[in-house]
């Protein structure tokens, strides 16, 4: 019998279905600040992930991991120094009221949590997302995801409101009957399901909506979406997992450029720049009134290690000036995609924030019909070229640019550079 | 202001309700194998946690994660082998058809997806669970949870049958008649749903029942109970959680006691030592089936640090001969407490396997009254005395006893002295 290659011996263990990017995988075997290296030590720029926030394999994290890990992992069942500490720090990052966190492993879990808070304090079961969302992978998510395939209906306790955006608007359409358009749509959405007898729990949205293609939402849209969910006694729930962690370059969390404060604020994936670390940050008085409720537990949640990843995570964003880094070299790489854009066609819009960008491919400039099958070629073939991308969107042909926070202006001239000559190969 | 103490800042940040241990916390600062150390520089031999199943801060895995961490820590979206060796070595230890893993983070996520991926297989959606589970903190698992409270009702489309104990049976019952009572319960809840126009997905038990405190479980009521669910469409999921990874001493899987052998097996707490690693292990063709249509994705589930960190766990289970100590020192440890049992009235029964002990507290051996303040002061003068336990059950009079498998029996020893000492100090 001849040798299974990695790829048959991994479809055998994890089945077929578990996702891989790229037409041809790609086998790491390395990573390091914004490279990541094959299993031939071909090295790749990664534009793409925002997990490894401060780098690759940072050694400021994997000192704190290995030193914490090897004197202390427990649960919290015993009081321990290091996770309050950490918390401290962390909630001193949010606006008032939010002062009080619930470490979780996962943004799945932290939003789950969410969910199961929201219900308990509005009374309500009633769910509003957007209809393109991702929140996570629980049958309660699964269940209001729009983004991805579930054997889970759509739940009748849902609504799923589309999320404006300036490029896909209607021509002399302004940017203030744009917000109020669609927030009527979320306006419709509660009444339904009041008509159906059901209470308003929660409005849950990333607030730069990542998923949905970072989409140029007019200004006001998001706090008159927020006012009404609460108006209608349900709370609103920002999920930060895409966002936060300086990822905008603007504040440390994406929801602080609509200056309104969430009821409950979720947090994932860069947390711990791959130490599974989560959680959410709320009201005191929210998660007393649960913990009376409840008893909430998790055991692998707010570890002395988790607590120490946490906190060096923190320490590099503000030692290395990450958020100033994703403002600056983010802009760089505007005027970058920005000049491709005024020489390529198929982009028909280009947005982003801090080190986030979205590069809209379209078929036609005036019709704005989504290049799919235009984008997969782009990024198979920006892979082959050494430089790691994705795309999203409910067209998928919307280039998903979000490289680690550490990314350089040579990192950003490399990148513009490979995409210039991929669209040009096309 | 006069400075905070620890637990003050704790509740601050945590919120009050978050639980600790012992009426007096305790703050720990290190570990190393069955010993923790608090901020006293007083050592706790450990006989409670089962999370570090191969000793508190063992540097074979604090070897390996670091190392891994310093290399490459991804999701499996791309290639790599480190989690398919593990995958591999993981699921060659089940029996057939067992063949397929979905890795997640906690015991939670692996359970919680389980009931996705059952009520998929199925078309059902009842689950039936045992009138005392845990089963982990999502919204899916708190509607069926039913030894912790929630805010959420038990679910419509849940059912909670007892679990059978020789030592609670009436007298003059055979085992094969209480196995043949219980099951008819079974048997019951499965008819209940059905008559509610519900059917039935699943039957989601630990074989060991540690939640419910370790009863002498009559031979045949599981194996009963596992036809009965098949029978009616369900899957059987073992919840590995606890009874995994060696603690019986028997085999590596608690369930492999029953000769039965799972739909799916859901794996946590000591699958990484600490680090945040779970999964479940099902037959291939549920997984294909269930990924075509749905996309699971789990960000940090099957990361390379996770694979050589569970695969490091492994190594030691297998190099330090883990399960022959669980089997050896276990019965050391049950011979002691039977010695307990017949000096102190208060132990009614003592009961266990492998490296999990339950002694059940009393006030009158003939009407078994729960003794449940008794077994708190001797939790909390254990911990005085420098030995860590805990209580469970719905009377919660059961001492709870489940050390790091890498207990000696000098460390049997010195257990069973001071719960002599603290039964004797009563």
């Amino acid at each position: 019998m001849p040798e299974l290659s990695l790829l048959q011996r991994r479809q055998r263990v994890l089945g077929s279905q578990s996702p891989l990017f790229y037409d041809k995988p790609l086998h790491l075997v390395r990573g390091e600040g914004v490279w990541l290296y094959d299993a031939d030590g071909r090295r790749y720029l990664d534009v793409y992930n925002n997990v490894p926030c401060v780098g690759h394999c940072h050694p400021h994290v994997v000192a704190a991991m290995h030193r914490q890990a090897a004197t202390l992992n427990i649960h919290t069942r015993y009081l321990d120094e290091h996770i309050v500490r950490y918390a401290e720090r962390l909630t001193a990052t949010f606006d008032a009221p939010l002062d009080t966190v619930m470490f979780t492993c996962t943004g799945s879990e932290a939003n789950e949590l969410a969910l199961r808070l929201a219900r308990f304090a509005s009374g309500g079961t009633g769910i509003i997302v957007s209809s393109y969302n991702y929140h996570g992978n629980s049958a309660s998510l699964a269940e209001v995801t729009t983004a991805l395939p579930s054997p889970e209906p759509f739940a009748a306790h849902a609504r799923a409101v589309p999320i404006p955006c300036l490029y896909q608007a209607a021509p002399g359409t302004s940017e203030e009957q744009l917000a109020e358009q669609y927030a009527a749509k979320v306006a419709e959405a509660i009444a339904s399901l009041k008509a159906q007898g059901l209470r308003p729990a929660a409005l849950l949205i990333d607030t730069l909506f990542a998923n949905e293609g970072l989409p140029r939402v007019p200004a006001g849209f998001v706090n008159k979406a927020v006012a009404l969910i609460r108006e209608a006694g349900g709370l609103f729930i920002a999920d930060e997992v895409q966002s936060g962690f300086a990822r905008t370059g603007e504040h440390l969390w994406g929801h602080q450029a609509h200056a309104v404060v969430p009821d409950i604020v979720t947090l994932g994936k860069p947390m711990g720049n791959g130490y599974p670390l989560a959680g959410l940050v709320t009201r005191n008085e929210l998660v007393e009134a649960f913990g009376r409720s409840a008893l909430y537990f998790n055991t692998f949640g707010g570890s002395p290690v988790a607590a120490e990843v946490g906190m060096a995570v923190l320490d590099v964003i503000e030692n290395e000036q990450l958020l100033a880094n994703a403002r600056n070299v983010g802009a760089y790489v505007q005027q970058g995609l920005e000049r491709l854009a005024a020489k390529h066609a198929l982009i028909g819009d280009v947005r982003g924030k801090g080190l986030f960008f979205a590069a809209e491919l379209v078929r036609d400039r005036q019709t704005k019909e989504p290049a799919g099958l235009e984008a997969r070629r782009v990024v198979n073939d920006m892979r082959e070229r050494g430089v790691l991308i994705s795309k999203i969107g409910a067209g998928d042909n919307i280039l998903k640019l979000r490289p680690p926070l550490v990314f350089g202006r040579e990192h950003a001239e490399l990148f513009i550079d490979t995409l210039d000559a991929a669209l040009s190969a096309l």
